[in-house]
């Protein structure tokens, strides 16, 4: 197999999981793409592991108890980590609520290859955004255990770098993620 | 979302899945491996998935009943996917016994995107190969439902490229594999 080392000395840049968490409708999703598109331009391989796009793909019949939450990031994390392997950036956007669920994803990978990117948001702030109308959804009692209504999120307290997209700007947002990959790849 | 063509365009070749099927001990992941090692050193953005290391990873808990076998493969070739989206060209070395479920994973790609190799080689000569121990373990009792033992392997009847291994040596094999992919990427 070629090595990690390998493939990073063709890409002139070091691989590393960065994995997002938040509550929908924080920016997770948003700000993943548009780092994507501009490091991409920048000559970094980079993918976007997306929780939406994953649960209509590899983990499809996943539902949202605490098992299946677990096994659905069970399985982002070991496809972050094949792609780490080819020396990807990969930006993993997921809702990942548990404390214990992150410390265990964290675990799976060394420390200098993870870095943890808390998407801070009022729970207010991301109902009234509410870009694809879950928290409707949800009050009106049409999807169980929804994150943030009647499904916990334990926010990060150790993480690599968080940012407020209640205060800040999208523009600010993406500045400062980018300023942060690129300082770390 | 960067689109595959763009990044087909930054590696200059065009992403494809090669889907390897064949026995066990035909030399699924050595041929792979070979190949992957060529194509990295002529620039060529190429991944191995390999059915062992899945087993260990993405795979693990997954075992080989039907129904498990048959998750097994559709999670990889939804990975396969995700490296297809950027502009690899993916080296899928699983078994594969079955030709509907090859089938049905030729039928998740576009007809330009896939192809699928036959390693061929004959139960026996496997048998007498044995690399890992496998088949002397299926003989004796410790493992149940092995490819070419006690399960079917229905041999492809549409491989796009058919590579015999009993016939030809280990660097024919690879140069067949190797010309035929560079001729189609």
């Amino acid at each position: 197999m070629i090595k990690r080392s390998e493939w990073e000395k063709r890409h002139q840049h070091r691989a590393k999981v960065l994995w997002f968490t938040g509550l929908s409708g924080a920016g997770k999703s948003t700000l993943a793409a548009a780092a994507e598109k501009i490091l991409f331009d920048r000559g970094v391989r980079c993918v976007v592991l997306d929780g939406d796009q994953l649960r209509s793909g590899i983990n499809r019949g996943l539902g949202f108890s605490d098992e299946d939450r677990q096994e659905n990031l069970r399985r982002a994390s070991e496809i972050a980590a094949l792609f780490l392997n080819v020396g990807f950036v990969v930006l993993v956007a997921m809702i990942s609520p548990s404390a214990e669920a992150r410390s265990q994803i964290r675990q799976r990978f060394a420390a200098d290859e993870y870095a943890e990117v808390y998407i801070q948001c009022p729970v207010e702030v991301c109902e009234q955004r509410d870009p694809k109308g879950l928290y409707q959804k949800a009050r009106a009692g049409l999807i169980a255990q929804f994150t943030g209504i009647d499904s916990a999120y334990e926010p990060p307290v150790s993480a690599e770098l968080t940012i407020d997209t209640q205060s800040q700007s999208e523009e600010e947002s993406i500045d400062k993620l980018v300023d942060y990959i690129l300082r770390h790849v």
